[in-house]
């Protein structure tokens, strides 16, 4: 008998017949023996819905205020899966953050977990009723309603599964799991059993949304094996463990893409100590996030500073790149919108030479130009021409192989 | 500088705009002076929507969790109503029935209040900060939501202005205060200044839907000043007060009628004791509440014994008194559905007599014939034929002068 920390999300809420699946599906988990925890999420739209009535009131609602409303959408599904388990037969008790409690600090709209009151659950799962804790909110130490901010659902559960130091928290959703890369790009793009933690963050970092990067992170902080599954599909899903359970460690584990990059290039900065910090003190202080970063050496004691942002801070990057590059005595400033990053991912590059060549001479037989790269030890990214994304992530795909299980 | 529990209903709170119009009217009263307590209900129509949701779930949802889910109704609209209040310059703060704490039974969905804690509103109020509290909902000891039963809202004001000691409780509606009649019945229908909470309490049974019951009893146990107004129209509405404050008795307050009534006549049976009981307890013990009462003195060692019930309780009614009948020897039962209840309210009739005989007179010579009569020491109900309802209202209101100041 194992103890299951199960969290569905908005899509497996999303009606009444949704959330009667997931409360067969909770029955069935139990009939095989096991305890389960569920952590819910909001039906699907509903905490968008609250979120624009507060903004039909004010342009920026009282954060405490807004935090208190939209921890409602939680409080309504935890409510209907209760009685959706209870009507067939499954003894089940739901529980706002604050009735559990779940302590937060005090940062109204991004709240973080500071501790877990496990008591009511345990006593709950060994009395064999299901508790179903609203995912996303917590409470603070005087009683203020906080939520985590937005995919907090996630890390509800994992973090309610590292305090019960659960056997597993299963993430259900829309997909059956962690792909080599986005299917809808490369048909053939292959399910993963398992994938590492670190992979993970690399992936979901990189734009495959299947999980909150936070829950990650908390994951393998507190070694939670983590598995992602569909509510609709049955199946294995992913699994996603530390790297030492891994038998054999395949070369890339997959390919992660984003279109949601801008570049700018100040091009003819002075090339002396400070300068990256020169540029990118101001960026940051304007509250922009820069993604890639590259510096090239010039030949005239110059030198060209590229950096990559997403698109919806492109024109309030370039204004204060224009800034900076006058201050700096720069030659000008450079952008580019019509670019992507395509990445390859994998635990098993750290240990194996030539994945780099290997990538760029996938590219260079396809004609696809390279404009930028970057690299970590379980990362090497690029940024190319966006009209090439899909042909260079299926080149890539094939090249090394991620169509057939390793 | 009073201290004051406004509570604003559902209509009040159906739309952004009605919100922002309560906030204003809030802020007018802070800005005469007054340290000002708000109790909110949810938006008109979203508690129906929830307990749909709940339904559609399980045809008899599990009443804890039925608590826990309408209970967000109200929490949506306090935390709307502070962020309007904080948008207009009102330092403002919501709370839930938890977050106060307004400490109930475990009687879910028609919970009781035990106890609330004041601290924090009291504090508030010290620091120039307006307490939104929501209406309808408490806690238990165990910390379940519980909820109040409909109407519950008014006796939350009600109660947070007998827990602080509050200088009047004021109940905002969508009608500017109680009526000597239904104005939709008597176009020349007064408001009434002032009424008594034993008035206040028949007419509000007797179907005048201003007020729930149970709050109009627990201000008169508490000795809290009550007071009906509009939210959509200014006036001083009515003050809802104890006996001894009335300087000038009128005879008579104001008319009440139902149209949902249903009379039953169990006939012919033995006239011996115990027969009421032997009638009215199979009745109770199916659920159904009874009315009015007569039993008529026979001539033959029989009596006609004859009560009302509500419509919708008129079938089950009638099986169930066919039973009794057989079992008693009775000759039959005889039943009316096209019947209506008429009532004169007033304290003034304790010490003035006649006045059931002028009613009586005053019918008599509109042609309409009374068919069951009962009283009480500040009340004369009547039925009649439902066609005769709003001949009958118009001419008691006429006959008692209510349309003129008294």
């Amino acid at each position: 008998m194992a103890l299951i920390v199960q969290k569905y999300g908005g899509t497996s809420m999303g009606s009444v017949e949704r959330i009667e699946h997931v409360a067969r599906k909770v029955m069935m988990a139990r009939e095989r023996g096991h305890q389960i925890v569920v952590v819910v999420s909001a039906m699907s739209g509903e905490t968008d819905r609250l979120i624009k009535l507060a903004k039909s009131i004010s342009a920026r609602p009282v954060p405490r205020e807004l935090d208190q409303m939209i921890a409602t959408g939680e409080q309504v599904t935890i409510s209907l899966l209760a009685m959706a388990l209870e009507k067939v037969g499954v003894p089940a008790r739901s529980y706002t953050g604050s009735q559990v409690a779940i302590r937060t600090d005090k940062a109204y709209n991004k709240a973080r977990i500071q501790k877990i009151d496990t008591e009511r659950l345990i006593a709950d799962c060994k009395a064999g009723i299901v508790p179903v804790v609203a995912g996303f909110q917590g409470v603070d130490e005087d009683g203020n309603v906080t939520t985590l901010g937005r995919g907090g659902s996630d890390t509800t559960g994992v973090a309610l599964a590292a305090a019960l130091k659960a056997d597993e928290c299963q993430i259900y959703t829309d997909v059956d799991g962690v792909y080599t890369t986005d299917p809808r790009v490369e048909p053939k793009a292959r399910r993963l059993d398992r994938i590492t933690f670190e992979e993970m963050l690399e992936l979901a970092s990189l734009g495959s949304k299947v999980l909150q990067i936070r829950s990650v992170e908390f994951a393998g902080k507190y070694k939670v094996p983590l598995r992602v599954l569909s509510t609709f599909v049955e199946g294995p899903g992913t699994l996603i463990t530390l790297e030492e359970h891994k038998m054999e460690e395949p070369l890339i584990s997959g390919i992660a893409f984003s279109r949601d990059e801008a570049q700018l290039t100040v091009a003819g900065v002075p090339d002396r100590p400070g300068i990256a910090a020169a540029i990118l003190g101001p960026v940051g202080e304007a509250n922009i996030e820069v993604d890639m970063i590259v510096q090239n050496v010039g030949a005239d004691g110059t030198t060209d500073f590229t950096f990559t942002v997403s698109r919806g801070e492109y024109e309030r990057a370039v204004e204060v790149s224009r800034k900076v590059a006058d201050e700096l005595g720069a030659k000008g400033v450079r952008t580019a919108l019509d670019i992507c990053k395509v990445s390859l991912v994998g635990v098993g590059m750290r240990s194996h030479a030539g994945i780099a060549a290997k990538m760029f001479k996938t590219l260079a037989s396809e004609s696809i130009n390279i404009r930028m790269i970057s690299t970590s030890e379980i990362k090497i990214s690029v940024v190319v021409e966006d009209k090439y994304l899909e042909l260079a992530v299926r080149s890539l795909h094939k090249a090394f192989n991620l169509e057939s299980a390793t």
